[in-house]
């Protein structure tokens, strides 16, 4: 028997369920499992994702699928008792994209599709509605002439504005019958003069034009961009979903309306959501129209609500996570046309997830693994300051919460432009369209003026974390000329506004924020995290504040300190200079004695900050230069130093490197500077004793950067040592310490096993060893790493996010030999991947003892730790078969399927 | 029974052999070895090389050693009839070291140990030779203060001096008897002095003393620098030679020498040595008397010269190779004290081994093996211009051939520092002595004003293929003074002189070279060398010319041809240039039409060049800043051509990069400007059909630089098969070529079995992989590099010798996992380590296709390939269990065992 090609749903029946979402895509996964559970939706089929993978790589369909569609169209015909393109009771139906995991409006939609001169006159007639089927017959032209026929939008959208002012009307709802007549004699004019043949006719012919669209529009450019933005793997397809229409726009006792089984922008536990009255789905999406509160839907059509309420409370229970529902009311009767996991905001997601685990809904397992790490961001980052002076320009939807300050930018492109050029920019527009998509990611905040909770801007925006105002009418957005006018005044690209969407308020200026209050909540879904997780997670600290923030957040010890960044700070520059500056060992020792003192204090204070917790300190890296004034500042330096120019610019002459990355830095210099090591060690141990003569108890962990060859290592340990027995000797007082080693470099990984005879601990430098593993300078790849991230040559920047295969390879070997040399070796990382919840999940998988982030990444790297330890085993990397050459590019494990 | 600490030779028996070099060192085996064939050698017995690592590492000696020495000298006294510190008949002993590996003059002797005030009446009494008898306890007391109870040398020299003065004589053989008594009252005095305890009278005492002492040296300063310069482990220690003197010194019919088989400068199979009369051997070896030829031997000590001439060719054909031979001569009566392989030139060494395999007595493979390939190097280098009018200032012996110019330098260690700073010195001095080594090493050159062929600086600089002028009478070196007078005229520190060893001439200032002539014999030897090599050998070369000279050498092709080098001649900067400057493609393209023909021209001179064999062009690989002009010299290029300086200015700055070598380079341009890739592509195919049409027959290589993955490899591969396309349909003819990439970044090796799925070849930039694998810049590592270098901390300066563990990880999972994809993938290497003899010994190992140098290493490379097949099986390293982590480091395999 062959496969099969289309799976039918309807009449308490389907061909498929909720796990055949690869096969059906999200959305035919979904109406088969409702049609299962006795959900009201109208009947159709699906025709699977391998259809569209066919067609898109052989350009033709599979053997059997007209057959089997002929088949599916006598079925739904029979379940409808309505006959395709017939002249009795014609069977309309929608024809959408469904991809297995979520992409909301990012591919083609037809509604309505089996209109034709004839069936027209009898929809009018059976209905009743001579405007309304010549309405659906317009909506169907316009649509099928746009996607199918390639029809330019703005030519449909042209005509329409030219009719209503004809009539002089503003919205489509003042047309006339004869107006719509016209407009879709006009549509099909142009439809043929675009394809050189007549507007089909014939429903089937119809369909087939429509599937192929479909088919066609997975690989449109806004898709494809979503797609590459959201990992979502090229080689899925999308499914066809035909669907018996039904019609919201039937009269007054019909209507259509999106709603949410709880609130997705709080999370609380009541029924929310917008409709429309005698309307189609795509007005209430699209926020042309701007809809009404659900909770107004009991008055208007108050036995298709109390169905829905019934419904929404069904489905939630069925899918065990809130939904959002598409719908419908046709005279009075309910249909549930779509229902998925809800979008929701980072404060939803996580009061949702805790309140069905109270509910007794899902366990705390599955409550983790429902937060999203990368939204809970959200939760930690500053909020507009309340005592803040501001003036309020326009207000609208709190349609995602947060808050942030931004320059005006009306064009996408020009918004994705400018944030390359490091501009933070506010996406203002009077709607977005899935056009706008890439603009948004680039924005970091949306406003628009129209539109509600539920418009294309508010749902993105809404999945992205980023926060956005929506339907803020007091806008008025000319997007042609550059400017956004308001009440008592108007703003023009590149001014400043502060957008608070948690209050749908937009601001003039750049507004103060505040820092966020953690729920409880938050903190409950954090415990369970903690319990759950494996992987260790502490933070990159240079500061007593920084490391007591951090602690805050739940980091258990410090796993970098970067002690350079002290050298900055108010006149201690001086004394670094001073040591840069030496002439011979013992001038450099001098200035060194005046370095040691502040560094002790420093390290005093984040030893006591972190008491009872593990602190990684690393010596100094960075090359000397950088530490010696600008050249143009030689003469003013010199003069308040009381120092020989000629010797600094010497100096500078001498420091200069032509690739400071690959330079005299690291342990390089606590090779030929000896003494700097000592110092550095010095100070740490001295603090370390101050620390436990207050009562602190302290585990400082000595990290030494930058080695390629275990030669080093053991002579800079040796050091190191050597002054920890004399500081110890002359306290009279042990530390538990522990002297270790970033790897950073490629060398350091490939000879690891050696290496961990003399390192206690590594710590994976991921920045670096992400520079020279590519042979890429993070500060230099601005010229070609974005193009090379947006062309999906990279499927990620490596600097976010952990390249497994090369990057990720070298930290399994590293990790497996060090660990055979030394068992009880610590393995950590310290780079900014530290704090990327993919990268983390990488380090579960690859055995890690803990990754190290910056404080504010702290919960969600927590987060991740919990979700990838309850995905899999820690350590699954390193159980592979040693070595077995990685064939898989970054794959698309962990993609949510969804719609 | 307890495992032997000292072996026995004499009587016509040894306890060891020649196979036992480890733990008798080469001197104790080969005494041994000549014992059991027959040759007269003293008898005497080798306390093994166990002992020293014992006593070095734990401070003491193995239990037995005591009784076991003392049965050793009571098996002696019986031997030679005579009683160690005996009234009648006392024995006398020489102590000397013996490591494994040949460190001549690295380590101590001492000589006439047994000596008292007792025994020296008995030696004056038996001998007849009164003065013969205090001369040796003088000696014996001189060594033994020196090298046992560490007397500064400098006292003894003052007091012998002193004495000399008095007595009114230039040599040591004017003084009498009595001054001699004196002496070793003064030196006993010295040492008491010295130690605050007698100086040791006992015999068996004194010999405890020495053999310490030599356990103590193999730790002595210029013993670590030899070993380290020499790759000789730490952990092999010396065996210490207990042996019979023999008396050179004994009156006129006694003597001492130094001979070799063969003549170690020419190779020409004549007896060729030197010897003194009356004299012990530190005499001839030290240059203090100037030697006499051997044949007067034949006059002087006639039954002893036929004797000798008899066993030095016993020993030739019993060791099979050229012998380096110490003999004494007492009362008529020769003795060998030593023999050993004896070092020569790259001219001796060849023309050795060919007429070796003409006499039967070595194998063409034994031939191979024993051309030392680095030293081939001065076989293919100029030499002095016969025709270039040059100055001589002195002449002397051409104690090892070859030509350079360098600046005159009289202390070894400032010849260190300046050639650090790259300045080309000629260490001149008065003569040398071990303590001068790292000098030597630095040095371009050698010149002394004493000593012979054999002196230590004449056997150091042969070994070590430096040019060396001994014994260069006319001049006067003043090293005080910092002067070397000669006739006519001086020369101070700095100024320039030249040096011809072949010819024993000093000339002043810098003369012109030629090229050299290959001799029939070097050509013998790399047809065998070719005859066994299993790996193949390119050249690295960007013009015709070079090809051709590399071809002349026998380069089987090209591996690397840069395409930029050609960018930079005459007038081509400038079209470069205008393509930088380019605002967007079209510009950019009418630019790039102005490359193409140049470049085209280039491609095919060097085809033509390479006619029948393949030719690998590398892509553009520098970041543009490289070519823009310097910021000083903008305004003049700009008015030169007549471009707006602030657009040169804007281009500069734009193209500035913080790590250039981590930047926009290699491939990245060809991705961001794939109109390079085209232009590039189009003219090495249009290049390749032209010289087909001329007759040629070409194999086009086109290789993609700094790939990190494998979808840059896809687009450029794309781009460059398409123009291919083009071009080939266009001429009407098919060209067979080759895509493929160089391997240079870690994460490419990391990769490669994915890269391999494009790449037709792969070649590894072993200079760039060096850099990222290291993180460590050419550039840049001046700085520490040297230091690293010489403290050990790296074994050899990665970018000279490939590292094994880390860089050659890489290039094995590289190439394991290219051709687990791409079974018939072709691997070489283009780095400057393709011309490196260990480099190429480990590419055979890894079982690459072949290694590219520049033209003058191709014979290095070939004879190198030739002795790694002779030596194990090419791709032994892949066969290995895959990814085993290495525990070795950089082993002592290969090092030839010797002395």
């Amino acid at each position: 028997m062959p496969k099969s090609l289309v799976y039918y749903f309807g009449g308490g029946h389907a061909d498929g369920g909720k796990d055949d979402k690869l096969l059906l895509g999200g959305k035919g996964a979904n109406l088969a499992e409702m049609t299962r559970i006795g959900i009201p939706v109208p009947p159709g089929f699906t025709i699977t994702t391998e259809n569209c993978k066919l067609y898109l790589s052989q350009g033709g369909y599979a053997q059997g699928l007209k057959e089997q569609v002929a088949d599916a169209i006598k079925r739904l015909e029979k379940d409808t008792g309505k006959v395709f393109g017939g002249s009795e009771n014609p069977l309309l139906v929608s024809v959408r994209s469904g991809a297995p995991a979520s992409m909301p409006g990012m591919m083609d939609t037809i509604l309505n599709l089996g209109l034709n001169d004839r069936t027209v006159q009898v929809l009018a007639k059976n209905s009743g509605n001579e405007r309304f089927a010549w309405d659906s017959y317009r909506r169907f032209a316009q649509m099928y002439g746009d996607v199918v026929l390639l029809v330019p939008p703005t030519k449909h959208e042209k005509l329409l504005d030219e009719c209503k002012e004809k009539r002089g009307v503003a919205a489509d709802t003042g047309l006339t019958t004869e107006d719509l007549k016209e407009l879709v004699r006009e549509f099909k004019a142009l439809a043929q003069a675009n394809t050189g043949k007549p507007f089909p006719e014939e429903p089937v012919e119809q369909l087939w034009g429509a599937v192929e669209a479909v088919f066609r529009s997975w690989n449109n450019e806004r898709a494809i961009a979503y797609r590459r933005v959201n990992r979502i793997p090229e080689s899925w397809g999308t499914a066809v979903n035909v669907q018996a229409m039904a019609y919201g726009n039937m009269g007054d006792d019909s209507g259509t309306g999106v709603a949410f089984t709880r609130n997705p922008a709080t999370g609380e536990n009541k029924f929310f959501g917008e409709f429309l009255v005698n309307a189609q789905g795509e007005d209430v999406v699209a926020g042309i129209r701007t809809p009404l509160h659900i909770d107004e839907m009991a008055g208007a059509l108050p036995a298709a609500y109390q169905e829905l309420l019934k419904q929404q409370n069904v489905l939630e229970r069925h899918y065990r996570d809130m939904q959002d529902l598409e719908f419908t009311v046709e005279r009075g009767r309910l249909y549930i046309l779509q229902t998925r996991n809800g979008k929701r905001t980072a404060q939803a997601s996580v009061r949702i997830a805790a309140e069905m685990v109270d509910e007794g809904l899902i366990t705390e397992q599955e409550a983790v693994l429902r937060v999203d790490p990368k939204q809970v961001d959200q939760l930690l980052h500053p909020r507009l300051d309340p005592n803040a002076k501001a003036t309020v320009i326009g207000k609208g939807l709190p349609a995602s919460p947060g808050a942030a300050a931004g320059k005006v930018v009306f064009d996408p492109a020009k918004a994705v432009a400018m944030s390359e050029l490091g501009e933070a920019v506010i996406l203002v527009r009077r709607e977005t369209s899935p056009d706008d998509f890439s603009g948004m990611v680039a924005a970091k905040a949306i406003v628009t003026a129209r539109g509600g909770m539920t418009s294309h801007a508010a749902v993105v925006a809404r999945g992205m974390g980023k926060c956005c105002v929506a339907g803020a009418t007091d806008l008025v957005v000319e997007e042609d000329e550059g400017v956004v006018r308001y009440e008592g005044g108007e703003l023009h690209e590149g001014d400043w506004i502060t957008v608070d969407g948690g209050a749908g308020v937009v601001y003039a200026g750049k507004v103060a924020t505040v820092a966020p209050e953690l729920s409880t909540q938050f903190k409950r879904i954090m415990d369970w995290a903690d319990k759950f997780r494996q992987l260790g997670v502490r933070t990159n600290a240079d500061t007593p504040a920084d490391a007591a923030k951090a602690r805050e957040f739940g980091a258990e010890g410090i796993g970098l300190t970067r002690t350079e960044h002290m050298f900055f700070e108010g006149n201690r520059i001086q004394a670094m200079r001073e040591m840069i500056l030496a002439e011979n060992v013992e001038e450099r020792k001098v200035a060194l004695a005046k370095l040691l003192p502040m560094q002790r204090a420093d390290f005093l204070g984040i030893f006591k900050a972190m008491d009872g917790l593990p602190v990684t300190i690393r010596l100094l890296d960075p090359p000397l230069h950088e530490f010696l004034p600008h050249p143009d500042e030689v003469d003013s330096y010199s003069k308040a130093a009381g120092v020989d120019p000629v010797l600094v610019r010497r100096a500078i002459d001498k420091h200069h490197e032509a690739n400071p990355m690959l330079g005299h830095r690291g342990c390089r210099l606590g090779m030929t500077f000896p003494e700097i090591t000592e110092m550095q060690a010095q100070a740490i141990f001295e603090a370390a004793i101050e620390a436990t003569k207050e009562g602190a108890t302290v585990f400082p962990e000595v990290m030494v950067p930058l080695i390629a060859d275990i030669r080093e290592l053991e002579r800079q340990t040796a050091l190191i040592h050597k002054v920890a027995d004399t500081v110890q000797k002359k306290a009279g007082r042990k530390l538990d310490y522990k002297v270790g080693t970033m790897i950073e470099l490629p060398r350091a990984a490939l000879t690891a096993g050696q290496i961990a005879k003399e390192a206690q601990f590594f710590s994976f430098g991921t920045n670096d060893l992400t520079q020279t593993t590519y042979g890429l300078s993070r500060d230099d790849a601005g010229k070609f790493l974005p193009f090379y991230v947006e062309q999906g040559i990279f499927p990620d920047d490596p600097f976010q996010t952990l390249d497994p295969i090369g990057v990720g390879r070298l930290i399994e070997i590293a990790t497996r030999e060090g660990r055979a040399t030394r068992p009880d070796l610590k393995v950590g990382i310290c780079g900014e991947h530290g704090g990327d919840p993919r990268s983390v999940e990488f380090c579960h998988e690859v055995g890690l003892n803990y990754v190290s982030c910056s404080p504010f990444r702290v919960p969600i790297a927590r987060l991740a730790a919990a979700q990838a330890a309850l995905k899999g085993p820690k350590g699954a990397r390193l159980a592979v078969a040693s070595e077995t050459p990685e064939v898989a590019t970054a794959g698309a494990a962990g993609i949510p399927l969804g719609e």
